[in-house]
């Protein structure tokens, strides 16, 4: 039996179950040229829930009463492409469906014998590249600089923090609770850690934990965590910001204290990130990552749901944190 | 007579004459290896109000009961040094006073045959080195890109638009009065312009000027005007933080919309700006100038106020934007 999740209504503020609707639908037929797909993991991210909203950005919308789609690793159930063959694994942003059809553009096949399946929607996928591309595009630290990251506990955050202790940054990361602190630091290898949560002062806290300053700043989160590292900041400090968790919910327009006298007075830079626009690094890239893990340089989490129709509940639990690593659905 | 001028409160708010205090000193002689100065022209610029606040930033803070200083002209009228004669005239930062000695370290000679000596504060000094290098640096503007610039009608604004034109930009600019509207379109050859102080609402008034959206944005003020700007930002757009003189005699904290999600949304770059960072471009840049002023393709205006006793009142006529232009003070 083919199943399909659908947008049914917009959130407003956070994502309900109430938001997707789980329907039957026809199990299609590869057509000349077409594979048909089985879906086996499914990566739930933050960043979805910007495309949940009807506006424009980097990425259409999600339209109502349609499939929602995202980072998906399938099998090759039926080919009659001659570029991929029964058994094949691919990669590539597919829609929420146990079985769908493709022509193949925009997949990417992967070697479950170099690394588990699971890997090329986390470390060696879109996670890891962010965590890459944006140090070495926008943040680019250099040894001995500090290095700071919010959300350090996540799928992005964590593999940040490691390649900075590869080039040889002070790494502190920011994250939510004492058992994520614990993971920074001891699975992590990150230098330092604050819970945000447990804290007064995250801006003295900042203070406290960078004595040198903020050289780079990975925001994954936005708020009042970046106000506070804006704080902290170096002349010539840059901040990539690559996500903004804390906002992605909010109905009005959030507002805070004003970042262009800080800019100014300390020359520095933000950035907004975007993976995608660094599609043409990503060979390079994930070839770095890779040597990275086999030389065992980079731990990763990841938190796996089991069942399709669990994906809105596992999109949800992103925003209340219950995650370890990257989330991923297996089917 | 010698005076000089301290400053005797730190200002709250816009800054004041009773702010400062004039005062008479003694002219003192030069010693071995110095030189005597005759300060003959006084650049006021609004960057100095943040240097009277008592805080770190990328020059230290301005004394309490010591004298100001900034970019000044002035004529050599005694030497021990080899290296100035009796009526060279240099270019440096140096103290409000009438007459000062000097070891010579930071000034340089200039030449009144190849421009008027008050050229050398403005389109071939600091302001016209902050127009071509902040755009050169941060906004790299590419012809056939819109460029938006605030404060378009004043010293630094006016050089931006002007290069803009050069490059072959579609420049757009705001300012706060009709006649300023009408000088930055006649005088310094920008496509079209905004008055915001005649404007509901900006953030359409820049959408209708713009119908493309805007590539780069010059920033001399911040606060409101600059929200705006972002709302009509492209994608992979430039915003070079150049100055705030909207907020630099604000007594709180001040707040705005967040940046981060339009900074994502839309993988914007924002910088802060400071020219000296690029001492070390300032050569080639000067040289840019000085040929594109030999051929009349860059328009400038100044504003000459009379008397070594007037400067305060030139530097507080700033935030009232009653300079055309360049704002100096003749001694």
């Amino acid at each position: 039996m083919n199943k399909a999740i659908l947008l049914k209504n917009r959130p407003q503020g956070k994502p309900a179950l109430s938001d997707f609707k789980i329907t039957e639908i026809e199990t299609p037929k590869p057509k000349v040229d077409e594979i048909l797909l089985k879906t086996r993991y499914v990566s739930v991210d933050p960043y979805l829930r910007g495309r949940m909203r009807d506006q424009k950005s980097y990425i259409p919308p999600f339209q109502l009463n349609k499939p929602l789609e995202s980072g998906i690793i399938a099998e090759v159930v039926a080919s009659n492409n001659n570029n991929f063959k029964e058994g094949d694994f691919v990669n590539g942003m597919l829609q929420w469906k146990k079985y769908q059809t493709s022509d193949g553009t925009g997949l990417n096949k992967v070697d479950k014998n170099k690394a588990p399946l699971k890997a090329y929607l986390g470390i060696l996928g879109l996670t890891g590249l962010t965590a890459y591309l944006g140090l070495e595009k926008i943040g680019k630290p250099k040894k001995g600089e500090t290095l700071l990251v919010s959300g350090a506990a996540g799928a992005v955050g964590s593999v940040v923090g490691q390649i900075g202790k590869i080039i040889g940054c002070r790494v502190v990361g920011i994250a939510g609770s004492d058992e994520k602190i614990n993971r920074i630091k001891k699975e992590f290898n990150f230098d330092d850690a604050i819970n945000y949560k447990t804290t007064d002062d995250i801006n003295k806290a900042i203070a406290s934990k960078c004595p040198e300053g903020v050289d780079v700043y990975f925001d994954n989160v936005g708020g009042e965590i970046l106000d506070a590292a804006m704080q902290n900041m170096n002349r010539y400090g840059r901040i990539i910001n690559c996500g903004a968790i804390a906002l992605y919910n909010k109905t009005e327009m959030p507002t805070g204290p004003r970042v262009e006298p800080l800019l100014i007075k300390n020359s520095l830079l933000m950035q907004g990130f975007i993976v995608r626009d660094f599609v043409k690094d990503f060979g390079p890239a994930q070839k770095q990552l890779a040597t990275w893990m086999a030389a065992n340089k980079l731990n990763y989490l990841e938190t796996v749901v089991e069942g399709f129709e669990n994906i809105p509940q596992a999109f949800i639990d992103l925003f209340d944190g219950k995650n370890k690593g990257k989330m991923i659905v297996e089917v």
